[in-house]
């Protein structure tokens, strides 16, 4: 059949988690369209939500990826990856604490919850600042600690000390001592710049906080969260007091076990996640004058509407006038009602029964005959 | 999002074997529709090739399906379906051999395929031939016989006697001391018109005959084809001296062990079954001026271009300048490169991974979520 000229296509999936990375995911879509319009105009956006896989996507439009080797959760070192780029507004850091201090570390993970610690976060963004980085975006997904961003502070500037003056590790155990705060915060914080990456809005302490809410998944048991709360609370409050700064009750300080907390407390600004990286990777301009959009994630369901990735797709899709059609691994019916108000169709990877170790293996070829499958409904009616 | 006129839309599957008829394959996929465009001008045209579910299909725009007790293969009376309906050339009756003489019916298999018979098709033949039934659509699929029609044709008049005279019975078995034929054909079937729906051309004797082809799958043993083969040849040769006409060395006299051969010697035609039924479910007239047509079955794979129903739903739409799309329970991904020059767009019902049982199972639910999401895209792309 003859087809009218291709159009241009913005690929901006999140990555496929456990399977392919979200710069993958948009080769593997890409494939599938090229058998359809050889001569296609594919923009790929990889997208990420701030957590994992968010340098793999900033990255893939530029900048450079380096690693160093800090202060792990667990106190031994660890190498940490993380990006430098140019962006408009000056050179830009982009961090993901869960390369520093994550959940998946052996090391981190050996070690109980109370020993953890997020030095390296600090070490890190000294390091930067140290060579002349005053930009920093910092993803909190995925982070083991629950230390209130101590270790974090610490190690850019803040004194913790005992009654007696002694210091005391930055790290739960270490602050179940702590009575005192002199903070000597790294005076180059004044001109930094930080965006936090986090859709997380608990405050640091309470029932709604990091420890109650988030604790239990990192370790902590539930016979420990009310001392453990208590003591960050204490932490908090002569921080708040040493630093003349407010953050403990601010919404987000309760992400990343209370990174959230200490981030703010240096003058870090929450954002969407999701919307820093459409930022990074020029989303926006991408969709200026495309006629179609695709965007995806590993699994889709009633989540996927509250901000994650391909919603915030969908949303800048709609904002500047493009359709919008999601093809990810799979695809909650139950969710698909809801999901109808916001994209242009949804589909899943499986050609037929197939079990999701099966598709997670076998990723990029279903991706790309999917793409194909879709192109090809696509390119029927706009020559009808 | 504004969308232009909700298109017409012609449904045209074939059954979802295993789950669905092709007329609730089309009711699911129309509650996807709606969900779309309330007020789709939806088209069912519920497909077939001619085997299992073609009463089903035909009988879904019309007509009467009856029942009649008959002899089944095993010798039991077996109560079969038939469906009569008023077709612009006249009364006509359509007929599933399966349902009389199918390899499913318990009866029949209890027996061994030499005492198998075809009588009950040719009683219900010449039981519709009373009712002044002259036109016949006689789909081959399923049968557990290989008796070359040798029942059917005793019920409508062909004398089988041994060397001495004595009736034989019309079964491989009875065969076997045939030695003479009278041919008192029922005069009746010199004005009527047989179609005998089958993509089967297999001639009745020799390697590629029915013996050796299909007698396997029906029980005939590894050393019995042989012999089964001489005797069906003999009598072919008999029938064809007794009624001055030949059909075995025909293409299809093979078909349905036999009955092919049968069928062709009281003048029956051969034609595709999916053509007929196309044809009959007024397929031509519902695409013309369609915008779109859906097909689909319960697997896909290279076999399907072999004429199956969805092929030639894809046939007649091109033909008629209307973009076809495949929705099946599931699409072999090594057939897409093929299928992607037929259909536009090829889509199977898994919304994520799930085993075989869990997709026939909930066949209606998934068609109808799959057809609402590449409505969605569709209608996206008509106001894009």
């Amino acid at each position: 059949m003859a087809h009218r000229a291709p159009p241009s296509v913005v690929l901006a999936p999140d990555k496929f988690k456990g399977s392919l990375t979200a710069p993958a995911v948009c080769d593997a879509i890409a494939r599938g369209l090229v058998r359809v319009w050889p001569d296609a105009d594919v923009r790929a956006c990889p997208m990420a939500d701030g957590g994992d896989g968010t340098l793999d996507a900033v990255l893939s439009r530029g900048g450079e990826r380096t690693t160093r080797s800090v202060t792990g959760a667990g106190g031994a070192p660890r190498t940490a990856a993380y990006g430098v780029l140019d962006a408009p507004e000056g050179r830009t850091a982009v961090l993901e604490v869960a390369q520093i201090v994550g959940i998946t570390d052996p090391d981190g993970m050996a070690v109980s919850v109370a020993q953890r610690t997020t030095r390296g976060v600090g070490e890190l963004v000294r390091a930067l600042l140290d060579d002349g980085v005053r930009r920093f975006m910092i993803g909190l997904g995925g982070s083991s600690t629950n230390d209130a961003g101590a270790g974090m502070l610490a190690a850019l500037g803040l004194r913790l000390m005992d009654a007696r003056g002694a210091p005391v590790q930055p790290s739960p155990q270490g602050l179940a001592t702590l009575a005192r705060i002199e903070a000597k915060l790294d005076p180059r914080l004044g001109d930094t710049a930080i965006t936090i990456m986090s859709d997380v809005n608990n405050p640091l302490c309470g029932v709604e906080g990091a420890t109650a809410i988030f604790g239990p998944q990192k370790g902590v048991r539930g016979d420990e969260i009310a001392a453990l709360d208590a003591t960050l609370a204490r932490f908090a409050a002569l921080a708040e007091q040493a630093t003349r700064r407010h953050a403990a009750a601010n919404p987000g300080a309760g992400a990343a076990g209370g990174l959230g907390f200490a981030l703010q407390l240096v003058g870090g600004a929450f954002r969407s996640g999701a919307e820093v990286v459409a930022r990074l990777v020029g989303l926006d301009a991408a969709l200026a004058g495309a006629q179609w959009a695709i965007t995806g994630e590993g699994r889709t369901d009633a989540q996927t509407l509250l901000a994650k990735a391909p919603a915030v797709v969908a949303l800048h899709a709609r904002a500047a006038g493009v359709p919008v059609t999601l093809l990810s691994g799979a695809v909650d019916s139950t969710a698909l009602p809801a999901l109808g108000k916001m994209f242009d169709g949804c589909f899943a990877l499986p050609g037929g029964p197939l079990t999701l170790a099966e598709s997670i293996a076998d990723a990029g070829a279903l991706i790309a005959d999917r793409a194909e499958q879709i192109a090809r409904l696509w390119a029927a009616r706009g020559s009808a």
